[in-house]
């Protein structure tokens, strides 16, 4: 069963994520209705043509609530009591509780779909929107048990006309997926990056481009992450736990081997860890969010200067086969890098010989 | 002082490192002696190019032991007792025990300097090496208290000429270095990587380019990283005992926030971890190796078919403009993808402008 196509749509709160869904429902001929707690911030998304201001002269299709959430609860509340729209739903990064408290508030109602459109900006603000921040991104649609199919489709088609993929899951579910694979690695990743600041110099010095990859997230500002981790703190710790189990066994097995460097119990438990470790990064989506493909890695050195990487990537192009990722190697005091040009595995020979063959240093 | 031009050196070990060295000695005109314990692997390497088989007729300059750290005491100690060489180094990634050793079976020798060349490959085996491996790398220098001046010159040189830059370091120090940036990251990734082999299949499917870019070290061959895990277990412990004390306290500010969301005293504990990891982070040196740089990031939405990412960065080789580093983001279901360019500061505003009027969508 689909839902009657989206007509109209209100929004509360006009930030990054409500100000880009305007934008892009707009784009689509939606009518959408602005509103936001600061009258200069909704002034500014309705002047970037993100919606109008004029509230809706009856109830819309679809109520957005594009609050943190530890506001959303309550904004969701307020425009279910005020019947403003057929179905409500919101983008918060944690499902469950919120949901939940609304529920409470409003029992035996089936308008109420919980969402999240995985996708952000380190930018913040009306000002930082974009129509097409959602293109490709998965948006985790979560009913409630009592949803109504329309209410559920309504959301459905609010996705899909962000250019988002609509994956639905329960709330809980939700909350265990994301704290599983963003909110838990966070953390971890800013723990080890805690360890370099108390690091010595020369030791930092000689750090490559693995502790980078690793660390990369712990650059972010701290504030949304607490108010994420607090608000998903029960699933995150579980996660927690289990590595901090698998922790105190990585731990044992080196005591063990810093007294005895050949005991081969000790080795095998820590090769057995790194094994999970490589079948776990295996499940891993690859770029086109379907099953992980191995792609080629064909390294090429770059001269460090304008156009170099243009010139590598326009040669590579020319020989018609697709860059499927690229990565750049960091050099310490010196004028070339690395560029590691991932490739499908059965184009990665020809392309090895046409660049060998155009001049190009190849890693082979 | 300055040591006197290397000649002659002899690689004991024909594998990627020592193969990879030979080739870059040989271009700059080093007469180089290999040797192998596999007699098969020592001909395919002298093959390539990387040496004569031929023993040296009397003693060379340099030895150099490229044997793992399991065995590399042992070799150089053999190497010498039999007096091969003037000046005697080694290229494994741990330092310290390996060289108390051999300092222990030959008191008094001056002519013992540890090296480790921070490079390698995914591949291993003298048919993966190659002249230009350590161009731009750190090569670590570890010097023993009684080393003589002209033997930490001869290993520098060494360095020096393979293209690498070299860094003088204790080989305590240079443990406790890679146990930090290197060893204990390692395996946290892996840990974090373990948790995702369990997780469900729906919650992997919404992974995002975070958890990516933080496992990806996780995703290599467990075999060589027990060994070096091993080899360094007790710098690696020290690092992971302090990560894990950090580790506790989120995990106790995580059950205050599951039981009061509104702990603010837990929520500041958090908040205090997250931005030592920010400060941390700062810390990593930056593409040059010099102090970090804050780069601009211009992110630029690229149709995913052969030649639009070189027909991009040929534009913007055009506008003048170097690109610091480069990343793709990866979407889901999703024609599209999003290059993320980094440049410094100054020149981000103009290249927004002049992609924007190149037609790219700039996410701005």
């Amino acid at each position: 069963m689909s839902a009657p196509a989206l007509t109209s749509v209100a929004i509360a709160g006009a930030g990054l994520i409500g100000t880009s869904i305007g934008l892009a429902l707009r784009r689509s001929g939606v009518r959408v209705h602005l509103s936001d707690a600061s009258p200069e911030v909704a002034r500014r998304a309705a002047e970037l043509g993100a919606g109008t201001l004029e509230p809706p002269a009856g109830p819309v299709d679809l109520f957005v609530a594009a609050a943190p959430p530890y506001a959303v609860a309550d904004v969701l509340s307020d425009a279910i009591a005020a019947r403003v729209a057929r179905t409500y739903t919101d983008v918060a990064g944690v499902k469950a509780a919120p949901l939940r408290e609304v529920a409470a508030r409003h029992p035996g109602t089936t308008a109420l779909v919980g969402g999240h459109p995985m996708a952000g900006r380190e930018r913040s603000g009306p000002g930082a929107a974009q129509a097409d921040l959602f293109e490709g991104r998965p948006w985790v649609v979560t009913p409630l048990p009592g949803s109504g199919a329309e209410d559920v489709g309504r959301v459905e088609e609010l996705a899909g006309r962000c250019g988002a993929t609509a994956v639905r899951m329960g709330p809980e579910a939700h909350d265990r997926a994301v704290a599983l694979v963003s909110h838990a690695p966070h953390l971890l990743a800013a723990l080890v990056a805690c360890r370099l600041a108390g690091g010595e110099e020369a030791a930092v010095a000689v750090a490559g481009t693995g502790v980078r990859d690793i660390t990369r997230v712990a650059g972010s500002d701290p504030a949304p992450w607490v108010s994420l981790l607090g608000a998903n703190a029960r699933p995150v710790a579980e996660v927690l736990q289990a590595l901090r189990a698998d922790l105190d066994v990585a731990l044992e097995s080196l005591d063990a081997l810093a007294a005895d460097p050949g005991d081969q119990r000790a080795a095998e438990r820590m090769r057995t860890l790194l094994a999970a470790g490589v079948t776990g990064r295996e499940r891993l989506p690859g770029r086109h969010g379907g099953r992980p493909e191995t792609l080629a890695v064909v390294p090429v050195v770059v001269p460090d200067r304008p156009g170099e990487l243009a010139r590598l990537l326009a040669f590579i192009g020319e020989a018609g086969v697709n860059v499927e990722d690229l990565g750049l190697e960091h050099s310490l005091g010196q004028p070339a890098g690395l560029a590691l040009v991932s490739v499908r595995p059965e184009a990665a020979e020809r392309l090895g010989e046409v660049l060998a063959a155009g001049g190009w240093s190849v890693h082979a």
